[in-house]
């Protein structure tokens, strides 16, 4: 449940635009780390002061600051301030828990992201706020906690690979956004994994267990939906509404990103599709299976019916019943039994009953 | 049904334009409370009397008057006029149970909400049409009945925190707009409890309570949705037709509430979603038990059917019948019996039929 | 089906612009009245002749001619011809059986609506095509058969309340309209009032009765939908298209109209929920009972076979059974009966299952 | 399956704009007939050669030319050239089991729709394609064979009745198009006879039979529906893009063929719901019978299932069994077996279980 | 399920821009074929070496370049550069398992489709992505493998029939787009011949294995649709928003193909409701004969009961019954169960139960 909503009733009747910490864990310590880079130099810092982050004053360089850790509202609060983020946009940061989408506030935009990660341990989906504001020629990236996917934009801005250090905020902003949903193929693929050997192991044998791994995915699956299908809009609309100043070059790069979303969305859905199947499979074999049973059992009892009809019949203490007398009487009611149920199990037979 | 479906038949064939109030209890006394302030000062009095109600001359100050139980006609009547509110606004504040909607009549709008709040005794979301109508200067506010959930801003007004004392009447008209959309929240939460509540229990031991649980969590879902789908559109248009003159820099707060609209929708058919979950679990767990209990009893009667077969076959009275005769002949057939019934038992339980 | 589907194939093959009745009763007479007002006087006249009505020369004032009974083709042909209405129009009126629509043919335009009532001796709703035609300072309305839902407007025409002497005729259109939209919440009371007293009686004795209430129910209010449904259509594309010439001031009130129409279609929707949970409600009781018969059924044989069973074996012939010479050999059996078959209802009972 | 969906598989590769005859029978002759009217006069001709088939040079004339079989692809080919018909144009005429479209080619466009019919002999609906091709000053129909619904046409530009002579091309398409649509009205009338007499049929006694019917009329329903449906977007289109030069005068005539395909479209639906609802109480009609029949076999079952217990305890052979001896005990027996059926037949009627 | 969702996750991380090559056989050597032409002259070559390929000089002519396997990564790389194609649009032809698509980058345009071609040793579909790029006197057309529908397209440069010759890249565009989805009636075709012999022959008896059919089928369809839903996006793109430089004569080609993939996808959306139609027949089917054998059965059950109550009856061992001593007690035992037995096959008959 806690993964569905988050619990925001303690907000109501909050002031508007005060940062309130909705969210997770407050203990971990927050971390700063600053990339400050034009094509030639780059000056990175890990593990900065709040003190020591200032937006940028020489425009032709680009400045990207990255916080793990929102519970701190105040340095939320006082970061906000000294790049002149909207009270609105400071309060949407903190407040963690929030659909992906895109706010435009004319000199910075913010959007918001889930980025999602496999939880080996708990066997689901973790998912964390990543909140990036944008201004002319600065992005600020904000994250719940430690750990990301950005690694690979760290080390290309670094080793100078590829165009994103030639590039301004908005290439940067893209490359932080491509991370993200790149990083939903993977997921997807442990999904479809499960989902693949899952069926395989319901063509064999389902059973009991199998029902809570189709429930199990489907939730996983409804979680990701729910995470994937906004981003959609907001991709949309950054391309519609010139929200954000992308530069013409850079276009191509979103509507790549929104390419992929959309066939996220696809995959997301046809998955859904997949394990309703799966389901279905499961109902129809077992309510198979359980008519398999019912039919055999009443078969046994349909032919023994009779024959304990014509035991009784010979069982009956009538004084004449010349059967009974008969040299081969016994043998006449076993046989009138067994020519009985054999008909029957002839017959059965033929209509395919069994 | 009540709640669903307020009775206005009474109405039809009125005078349009004619405020006749549809609605529950009319017995309470009608209060009005004004607040008037600007940056500086603030004049606030409650339990006027309407004679003191008069539309602002000076259009530096803005003016909040509150007025709690619609069913007095004439004043609203009167207060309308006095405000110079359109008939059909006038009839609208008195009919209760609209849908959400805005209207714009030019010189000045009204809004129409439901303010939801949790009713502890009848187990139930209460709810009570709030109409907001706003001028250039002024906003009133029209309530079913006395308590609200507008503390925090009666609160902020007093003790000017925040911008509300700076900002105008669209600043205003938002406070309140958010007011009543951040208790959806509460309301919201209090479902989520529930819901996950009655998931553990259903967990463990399903019973026909949990039935009727299910029922009223849906019953009451329908009626959130009824309230918050038609918000949606309501905020959209406010935004984009212009509708109401809201300033630049209010328009983003406006979007705010927008976006936690939708979130709230969201929740909303989640929760719809895992309700229907807990129904299908429901009625699954139904099936399964009602499926074993055919079993295992029809599996009584299958393994006893051929046992009484076999005791009916040596109650028979032939002449001659040589195991009748036989020294252990009670023991072959109570041998019989036993590897008969054993044999089936091993069978079924091979064949994993219980 | 009759009022599902109106024959016209008759009509096919017909030349284009030919009214040709097609609708119920032919026999009524025809009743024409007519209204002519402005602010200050008004001129009416109930069962005038075709002759007596002209298109007013005068267009300070506002003409209303109603007519009952559209099977009189050549009285609508004539009429229409005076007032220049389109030929296509005039067979509009003459066909009933079409759905609501709004048709704008430049210096006229038509409206056509479906009025309801409930009809008591038969238990259902009863529908009625009215055409509504309006010119720029007339309007013809024609309806099938005499008694309508106009007579709050004839009313307010001679005592001269509200505006609608004093506005023109657009604003008569709206009263007529709103005069047919508010009698639908009638319907709707009906309706409501039914499904409510259905669900208290199904919740305490389901039977099969219901089942034809309930499809009854579902019945009516898919009628009802056909009927509304496509109204809003009209009214929208009213306010939009700016077709038939909607003074400034007169707006709203169609806005409200609108906003009316859209509150009965959300009712409807929510009856039909309403209903279609009746129906799973008499489904899953109907089928509760059966299960538990099956059930109950199901124990009583299954305690007995095993006692029978016993029976069968004390009934056996064979010359050495020790149990049967025992002093207490029956006191054995019946106690041996009672144990198993007590046993069975004890571990029956343990397990919920009755 | 034939009707669903035409082979085309062997135009797969060929040359676009080739006309390949792609339909049923090749045998027919191909027929053509010309009407070349103004006010006037009327030029009328049957069967005519393809050489006396020109483009009307005089544009004050109207041409109708209406050919009955496009398997002849080098008559249409060359009827295509000498009218001036994009290739494109000749191959969709040519290439029949389209679905309803309309096509401009400029200088002139296509139109193709569905002629329906009902085929008495197989009792299902027949379909063929008709191409409505027109330019300035003439109208080319092709269609599959000989017969149609344009009779009435046929005999208005004889007779000259209704304005059909005096307005120009676009009237004598509109006349064609509605002919066309006037007869979907015909089929609908014996789809609803069908279902009415079905319905009642089945209120008395649903049997096998009519669940071939059931299924019969939903196969015709859907085959109705896939020649409707695209028929509205052809004739929406036609009125918003100006596409086929439509005079003013000749608009409001689109519009009302229009209004009858949505109620064309309307009552198909309608009709569907019908026959889902039939299907339904067949389904539920026959399940209640299978129960009533498990239900009844059950308590037979159930009633003897005691007294024989009671039968086989006094069939036990214990050399003390004191009843055995009684005077009355036969009598006891069957008054305890009488007393015990007897009790449980009340318990059951009392319990409603049958 | 690699049909579905190709991996991907590799790429997670990749430097955007880079084309990584993501699908299946790596092993096929790459081959390349141009064609280059006007009106007048074809030059074209197979087997060509990646540094023969240039793009043209000469705006006359028109070159198409053909390449089969694009597993080669630097060559398509390298290609791409001297097309002057932008780096994203390289990556997707690499990356092949791409939703149908088109991309406009201004100087040049990528369309993306799937290519559909029935297995017949695996008998499924086998899909191939076609990455299609545009620019103004060339195409570039890259695809997986060897083997594709584009032969009649190559016969018709060669032998110069129809336009295609004289028309520019545009239409080779279109020529290569329609000899796809022309191809997808093909494909069509098979499926709806499958769809008809199953149905006949579930027609006679359906079995176990029928359900396998129609699960390979509605997979099949599914698959199908994936690939053709997009492509009514693309083409409907392609018209709209003028991207790739199509001239006015060939527009009308394109309108075509959309027209043919809203064929195709009506008949696919027909398809599977036909599927979707044998699938109820067989779990009715099913349903129906489970019902006949459990009636059978149970009637069998239910006429045996009381027999074997009268046999139980008379074998009870009273002192007193004066039956067993009657001189035809045994036939009147006998007579008492044939009556019984057969009153209650005529009853059951009667009620039609069997």
């Amino acid at each position: 449940m806690a993964r569905f909503f988050h619990k925001s009733s303690e907000k109501a009747g909050q002031l508007p635009g005060t940062p309130v910490y909705v969210g997770r864990s407050k203990s971990e310590a927050v971390a700063i780390e600053t990339y400050e880079f034009d094509g030639e130099a780059l000056d990175c810092a890990e593990a900065v002061s709040l003190d020591d982050v200032q937006a940028p004053q020489d425009s032709d360089k680009t400045l990207w600051v990255n916080v793990d850790g929102v519970h701190d509202v105040d340095l939320v609060q006082e970061m906000g301030t000294r790049f002149g983020l909207h009270p609105l946009a400071i309060e949407d940061i903190a407040h963690t828990g929030q659909r992906p989408k895109v706010e435009d506030y004319g000199s910075h935009a913010l959007l918001v992201l889930r980025m999602l990660r496999w939880n080996e341990s708990d066997d689901q989906i973790d998912d964390e706020q990543v909140s990036l504001a944008i201004g002319s020629s600065w992005v600020l990236s904000f994250q719940e906690r430690k750990g990301d996917v950005f690694d690979p934009i760290r080390d290309r801005l670094k080793t100078n690979r590829g165009r994103i250090r030639k590039m301004g905020a908005d290439y940067l902003l893209y490359a932080l956004v491509d991370a993200i949903v790149d990083h939903y193929f993977v997921i997807l693929e442990t999904l479809g994994d499960r989902i693949e050997v899952l069926g395989e192991h319901m063509a064999e044998d389902p059973n009991k267990k199998d029902l809570t791994s189709i429930r199990h995915l489907k939730r996983e699956l409804l979680f990701m939906r729910k995470s994937v299908w906004p981003l959609r809009e907001v991709l949309s609309s950054l391309q519609r509404d010139g929200a954000v100043s992308i530069h013409e070059e850079t276009a191509p790069y979103f509507r790549d990103v929104y390419d992929h979303t959309i066939q996220i969305i696809d995959t997301v859905e046809t998955f859904r599709d997949m394990v309703s199947g799966l389901m279905d499979l499961y109902l129809s074999s077992i309510s198979n299976r359980m008519n398999e049973v019912m039919k055999v059992l009443t078969i046994i009892a349909t032919i023994f019916i009779p024959l304990s009809f014509v035991a009784g019949l010979y069982g009956m203490n009538f004084d004449w019943m010349p059967e009974l007398h008969w040299r081969y009487g016994y043998f006449w009611a076993l046989g009138l039994m067994t020519s009985i149920g054999g008909g029957m199990l002839v017959y059965f037979r033929r209509r395919h009953w069994f």
